[in-house]
């Protein structure tokens, strides 16, 4: 069959072509039609520059791994999905059979096949072929635009598990981007009592804390805030800006035994947490990469209001203009959160 | 009642001294004749340097926290302890009111009075007054000079909690001094199947292997061990050098949710975790200082023969020559692992 | 000082006397003017049969634990309560020198003396001697009547957080009195997606789906309900009934690694839940024994409003009234849920 | 491919009869030849019985699930597998899919394929292909014998896993059969400082007793003995009898915040714990079923020798004497502990 995709060939160099997918469904397979593909960091990360942390692009390669669609065709009659489903894919397979599979680690992975990332091709792309069980149906209540929202909620709500928010916490997150956006309403879902927000930007502080009760913190320049300075009984930091002069601010600010959570990843910069503090605290730091188990309960998130993802997608673009859409989203003047990029 | 205490002035000036310490006992005190006391890195550091991190010497200070004694007298009959009781004492009292203390984090309360740091006096000192709660009696087979050990035990095996050593565990542990020798030790009791110890110095090495299965790791220089040489299966690391090239390096050997505990600090230098890789094999970091609630299994141990502590200590030298021990201590071609001052 | 008591002499025999309460306060305390106390089941035991469980009233006993009142002197400046502040009153005050107390569970300290058990007196009297550590100050938009609701509203954190409560949790609570009514708000509160509660009176029910989203189960009787129908994806259940009937019935409608939490106790009955059910299913059965560490978080979440506390209290009552504050109370078609007995 | 099994057609009814299995190995499989299968309590009461627990046998069945054998073919080359390598059966295999096996619990799979679970075929017979994946390859120091039970020990694991036994434990162990003789073991191992084993059977308790340090418990009558009888600090106990007279005598031994962990199934009969005691103490209590992720752990232990299984081994039997093997397992008065069925 067919299908037309969004080839990314070298930095900045986005063709549309034409290529082939198998005909024949494997058993536990569904056939996909794609609606909307949302625009990541990671996608913009690879659109510029041609690379990400130490992964390079030596082959062509089709972006997109925040997904959503329609099931056109289904490959056995046992599954739980049917045709005109509408779905929210998990963008990572992973093998089932190593070591941290079978333990419920399945994002950690070293064979995983995750979309978008070298060798393996993503979602913009018009159908696509995935396996029924990392396909999650989407409620009536939950448009296709917020089924593509279902995979960076999913990001957040692992940071949140990670960090151990619980009813009670403190949160500190830096940036207000679309990950820190979506941190900041998880941690109250999970109970949080109070958050902040940090961010250089103002536009994204208020577009935060229009959909939840967290508190903006404007910091226009880190070195100059006082590292004395500090925020009162916060107990877990989630870095969602990958600088590492944030992230050696969070640790200070943390009471004892606080967990500081890193998402976003600063490539070879390193954590820069003076020891000291560090022991003296008894902090706990901890990666963040990706999730396991949770799309199901990020699905039921959206579909049951606990977080609003509507006022996230600041701009919406067809399949035809994805090259003007990661372009608008290398504009920070643009004021872009997250970029919709939807199929006909 | 008048007691003699060796008294560092400043640094390197120790003078023995008289002092008066209280009559009359509060009722749950009791009234400790100093018999063993271990020199730690701390109170090296403060007998060299008159500081420790941010912490300066601006008055006189006693040194020594690891102690043991015997039980003079009784400030109430309604202890657990009698006269001519053989005690360990646990050299922090914490407030029990804060926060910290009321959920069982008693090492993390700020207003612990610490033996040995300032302003708190430590245990070089012929009699001092303790509270019973934190006097814990040494059965009849483990000796004065044992009971001083058991403060350093219970730093290695907080270490190990905090570390989450378990059955099956693959234990890296930095530095062979005489918190990694504990380390090493207490790791296989919490069931490591193996524990690899590294460290510059070969005596050293060689102490640790012949009293466990531990196996050396002979690093003459860190910067020249590739980083892509990776031991087999390390899931946990403890890093007890407070070296940051070496906690860098501890976390580029451990496996994806690996978890590297930091006992050494560094002082005001930064942990050097590149952050990709932090990121990438969702690494947990923690930071270790001191414990709570451990002392009685501390004693437990070198009862039942759990860790064997007796070739630790190398040296001993009587109180009087205390300034002598230090300068031992200070001198890395003594062969010194734990210099034990015993009290007539 | 004298101070006016409602004393029970023998079940159902109360009556108001003088008693002598110190003139001094010691450094660490205050002294209370009660303002508000809540009528608990536990109570209601003693007064109905002048025993609990194996707890036999042997001498007079003031009754009442949910108790607000202001601080009307400070036995010492350094307090961080004031004269005239309004507080909730953690009945327990433990020893903070055991084992239980050490490690953060100060509830199960063996000798802890907790109000209105015997040999401890409760707050129905005018004043008080508290420990100002003891004291939870409320904030101006908490009424004294809720900071008397701050007791059994820790008993539900507490339940909900030993049974695991998390974002995507779905509980199953059983029984609708002020236990459960607060256990379904806290359940949500924690990040509960569905909460059901199940109770024989329907009155009860309608008053908590009045103030959350629970679902009511109205059972008539247990015994009648097959055992093959199950909930969805329950995966916690929370007794509050300490029916025994419901307990083995809660077990079953738990998927597999699911836990149940028992709040409500059955005295010497056992928990009837079928061994094989039990280990094929792995669950995790829970004791729920009071609450250490949450009186802080329970002033918070009703200053903030994460719980609705006010519908609870459906009678008032004058101090001078407290025997028939009890009476009320042990009388089902009074469909009393807390009774609040106020002083003036 | 014609193999030789012993198939039990109904109660006490065992023939040997020849059956066919599949010449062509999957991509994923291996062909093994059995060698050693250990005769399971299980197994013998689908022997004597016909059923366990609610499961009929309705069909003829192959008993034995504790097995290894040596690979004699290999259905691709990118196993980690070789002929001829000897090897331990995990003897479940779960779907991977489903929401416990993605969760990590694989053995909680409601549709695992469990080896003579009906209608599943167990290792009583002379070749069986099987997934490489659940293949444990044996070092070359661990015997054919001790590789069948490398099944048990994973139960064992796995209950002191789920028990929390660690370092500084005190663990009660009801039962010294086979699974009780290697819980006792593994606690230790796990760094329980005492280990109690009771039991009715003088015999059992001198074989558990003559491996490790554990303490025996000779209990004649559990009803004689008196439940205010306490152990000093039991804080963890571990029951493999499955009978409910232990279970509730094991709950009262138990200190405030123990765990319970049932192994044995009692069937229908309820968990006799009185409710006053669970709640009070705070106990938990939690089945234990088969396990997940411990095959690997179970042959390093004892390939290491932190466990010893070889004096469980009390009898051995040719495959052709299957019958008597289990006629003798059921005659109590034989003294037999682990009975090993060997393949010629």
């Amino acid at each position: 069959m067919k299908v037309k995709a969004a080839v990314l060939n070298s930095a900045k160099n986005i063709e549309f072509s034409a290529c082939e997918i198998p005909d024949r469904l494997g058993s536990g397979e569904v056939l996909i039609e794609s609606k909307s593909v949302g625009v990541c960091g990671s996608d913009l990360h690879f659109y510029l520059y041609g690379e990400l942390g130490d992964i390079k692009l030596n082959h062509p390669l089709i972006l997109g791994h925040e997904v959503s669609g329609i099931v056109k065709d289904i490959g056995s009659t046992d599954l739980a999905l049917s045709v005109g489903d509408r779905v929210a894919l998990e963008p990572g397979i992973p093998c089932m059979n190593c070591t941290m599979c079978r333990k419920g680690m399945y994002h950690l992975c070293p064979s995983v096949r995750f979309m978008a990332t070298p060798p393996y091709d993503g979602a913009l792309v018009t159908h696509l072929v995935w396996p029924a069980e990392f396909c999650f149906k989407l409620p009536s209540n939950v448009t296709l635009e917020e089924g593509a929202v279902v995979e960076p909620l999913a990001v957040a709500i692992s940071a949140c598990q990670r960090a151990g928010v619980t009813l009670g916490s403190r949160v500190l997150v830096a940036g207000a981007g679309p990950i820190g956006y979506l941190v900041a309403q998880v941690a109250f879902a999970f109970g949080a009592l109070e958050v902040w927000v940090m961010d250089r930007r103002s536009d994204r502080l208020r577009l935060v804390t229009s959909v939840c009760q967290a508190k903006a913190l404007h910091i226009t320049d880190i070195e100059k805030v006082p590292h004395t300075e500090r925020l009162t009984g916060v107990n877990i930091a989630i870095d969602c800006t990958g600088d590492p002069d944030v992230v050696g601010w969070l640790a200070v600010q943390l009471s004892p035994r606080g967990t500081l959570a890193i998402v976003g990843s600063g490539g070879a910069t390193c954590v820069p947490i003076p020891m000291l503090t560090f022991v003296l605290k008894e902090l706990d730091v901890k990666g963040v990469f990706r999730y396991s188990n949770v799309f199901d309960l990020s699905v039921e998130m959206i579909s049951c209001g606990l977080v609003d993802v509507k006022s996230l997608i600041t701009h919406r673009m067809p399949f035809d203009e994805s090259k003007e859409a990661f372009e608008l989203a290398a504009d920070p003047s643009s004021g872009a959160m997250k970029i919709m990029i939807n199929f006909g």
